[in-house]
């Protein structure tokens, strides 16, 4: 049975970081979720990021905001996949920091980075990684793409039919 | 058998795209190479991103420069997790708009993005990925971590003895 | 008769691209609304794109945010003009992954693209590429950019005035 | 009869305007070919610009590097459809000024702006104006649009048999 | 004696702009103000540049945003020192548009420009013009830079004081 | 008599600067020249700015990259107009540090800002601060606008007859 | 017995440098605090620079927003260690002309740059300076650390248990 | 007796960093250098930073490039103050990434950052920190002050007399 584990540098990251939570549970995929700062609990990151293969953890979704080294440091120390979410938080220049500073990795240690804030599709990210190897999770997520194409049809409706009045 | 996918939108990203293939042959995961433009063969793009995960292929890597859509185009069509490289290629705006054009994607529809021309961290990536349900390749990316340590001690050594004459 | 098709990858597009619709109407020339998400409905929009010159579309407006697809993949499949509308949307990175996703396009495959949000210029626009082959529409842009010249100049006499005072 | 004007603010530009030139006379479209300087030769701007519908010209393109002001200043005195390329000369700032000056026009007053140094799309868009009421020009862009798409596969080809090897 | 011209693209520029009449009217130096927009009324915009330095104007202050070509295109048609303003207008992305449309003039055609919507050193920097051949200006000048030397001390008494408490 | 410094941080911009030594010349205006640093020689940009108008210099033209302090500063300490170049140095981030540093000011200190390596440019507004005054100077810029149209009609005939063959 | 100088370029700084001020007094080291704008009282700027060294103070921290000068001409002055902090102005183009104006300094004159509104880090930066040779602050530096582990591990608390419900 | 640590993320920003080397040895401070990279020899870094303070470490230089998280993890470990340089690499996005990544750590864990490359500058602000507290450090800091004065001025020397011939 496969885990994904959701850190984050601070708790104020919680409101973006939730929405992963929100969508692996809605693929009934299992998650842990906790605070590990790389400039402040490095022991913990150390510690955390050694043992996670270890313990039944798949996929780790990182998220951090600023000059964010959480998603990159996990991936110094673990040989799983690691997500990397770029936080747009209060002390960040527009963005820019958390994005280059996840994104840019060596030649040797890659982050997987999605979008600015895009805790969404690092769940759904996770989910497929996992479904790359689990038929059952593969189907959820054509169903989920299927459903994204329904809603959409649903709004084309109501614009189609507000421009014909 | 795990399979891993390597498209690219012109023969001019090879020379950076090759990273991603000798990395995987490395790792002893078989890949499979193709030129697929976005832009230029939008019927083969469809066709082979509906088809992928129906004939054995697990991750899907993906290479694209300036307004570089093949990524989110492919993930769009796909449920297997898609790892984008943007290439700084030479109608580039040194490289933002292939960066933002792959990572910034919407919620629902994610591409793994890796470094600017960082298609071995791509490689790299897929193997995760892989490995996550293999430990046979999981123990080959930990014994690669223990080879980057190795290779850096040696500089290490070098710059060392340089400073102590 | 020529028709302008005004697409968008989303429901909340609608307050931006709304300005495109009014100014076609003003210029008495048709428009169909829809959406159309390449990330969301890519089978939507192959359809649309392949046949939309089949059926007395003359020129397509597509709007899109974030990492925006859908005006390229529009241009990818279709031989018609295609305006391109960046939209500073909630989760772009401050307007610049939409507008370098839209205007970057490679050799072969161009994009009319305007400015951030623009939606008002696609439809002058269009409604440009639809006068040059149509007097009495020629003739109406004429009158619209004498239009904005009067505008102009009644704000000038209030400054001017109160200035003198 | 439909004829293209292609004008530059400078002489050092025609390297990269060539390409409008080349791929209009692959579609057999007249072009006329001009140095218009915003700044230098404003006279010649406004003359120009003024007179270009009533004398058989449906498009012009305008290529301008810097603070590009020549697409702008021909749209704001031209009722025809325009199409700036930002020419990244060698006094810019990495093209973003020129890019800039060109797509950000005001509303009223649009630039179909296409990428930096992207004239050979500047040529295309302009046969795709040409093409939105002449079946035959049309014709051509279908039968360009599938020439793309055979380079791409002949260049697949290769790629796929030097992986095979 | 000497008189300077205030312009601006829009009215909606004018609370930004606003900050050049008060500092020149403070220096006892002669203003008047228009909206003249080179996008919208070029013909005022040819008719005004080109007569301005034969009815008693000495300094030009333009301000625009967006893609700003007013101060340029002015800068093309008259022999006088041309001041621009670059004004974050609400269609601009970030104030970058008008700053760099303003700023990289090309070889031959000068725009001394301010900082983003620094209408009041516009204003300073056209008295400095003024001063620079006219003595008693020169001293209102000396006088001002005094006064903000004066300003600065009793914001630095105040906080001090707040210290040391 | 009207004579202009031009002064620069380091003699590593000397041959930027130099254009707008040569075109002063040009304009029959006598320049002096010498390096100021405000970094490493602090109290001659003390002495130098302090003392400029009370020795017959009108405008003061300063040149500096990266980090660029010195037009700022010599406009903190001289009520004559600051003509501020940013210098594309070996040690800058393409400009952009140069150009922020000298543009950005606070308000009551302007420098008027010209573009990237723009010394040329800074010649020119020199002189047109001069020709303010100076019914002689505004001649001889009026004839060199005149000059530069002129040189582009000679391109521009180059480049029709090119094409007419 | 060390003492810091916490200098800043507009009481409009004091919002953010007042985190400077409260980090240092919890460390129990003596600051001073005062207004010093290298634009508005460049003489001041000279007097305190010069003379910081000579009457016990240890580090000087320096924070200013826009074209920060600040920072950098304090550095060019006094042989102490220099921490500049950039601030977000309003009259700030998002930040980017502070922080390059600071970070940028040429070869010689080095100002140790913290984050964008940093002012608590530059506090902290003074402090370890000070604990470079002070036994005593250095273990305070090491309770400090401490202490942000056990902050960040409560709030990792209350995210666990609010999972496990 | 002050020691210095310069450590550097890999055997090829060697070149860049051997400036910072140079000085300290100019100013008759011991240096140690290692190569210690975050993302390749993790546990080496937790070993290097934890005890640098121990082992008579007074200030670490930490240079590294594009995603650099080489000096903020140091300084998540360490008490000392720790001067980052944020280098251009070959797989940097322009330098972009080093400096964000470098400067814009989270509150409470410092990194003094100096220029883009700008290695000589953190040796000299490693040589002031240790003046702050040793007279005969700060004496030889002040004599490489004047002597950049000097510099300067044989440079300036040579330009004016160029300019009076």
């Amino acid at each position: 049975m496969s885990k994904v584990a959701i850190i984050m540098g601070s708790t104020s990251d919680m409101p973006v970081m939730q929405d992963a939570i929100d969508i692996l549970k809605g693929f009934d995929i299992e998650v842990e979720v906790d605070i590990v700062s790389a400039h402040r609990t490095p022991d913990k990151l150390f510690d955390f990021s050694k043992k996670a293969h270890t313990r039944g953890i798949t996929v780790i979704i990182a998220g951090a905001g600023g000059a964010a080294h959480l998603p990159g440091m996990v991936a110094s120390l673990s040989p799983l996949p690691i997500i990397g979410v770029p936080v747009k938080s209060s002390n960040s220049i527009d963005g820019w920091d958390s994005m280059l500073s996840i994104l840019q990795m060596p030649g040797g240690v890659p982050v997987a980075t999605v979008a600015l804030n895009g805790a969404k599709n690092a769940g759904i990210l996770a989910a497929q990684i996992i479904g790359a190897h689990d038929k059952c999770v593969l189907d959820k997520i054509l169903a989920y793409k299927e459903g994204l194409k329904i809603k959409v049809e649903e709004g084309a409706k109501t614009v189609r039919s507000g421009q014909s009045q």
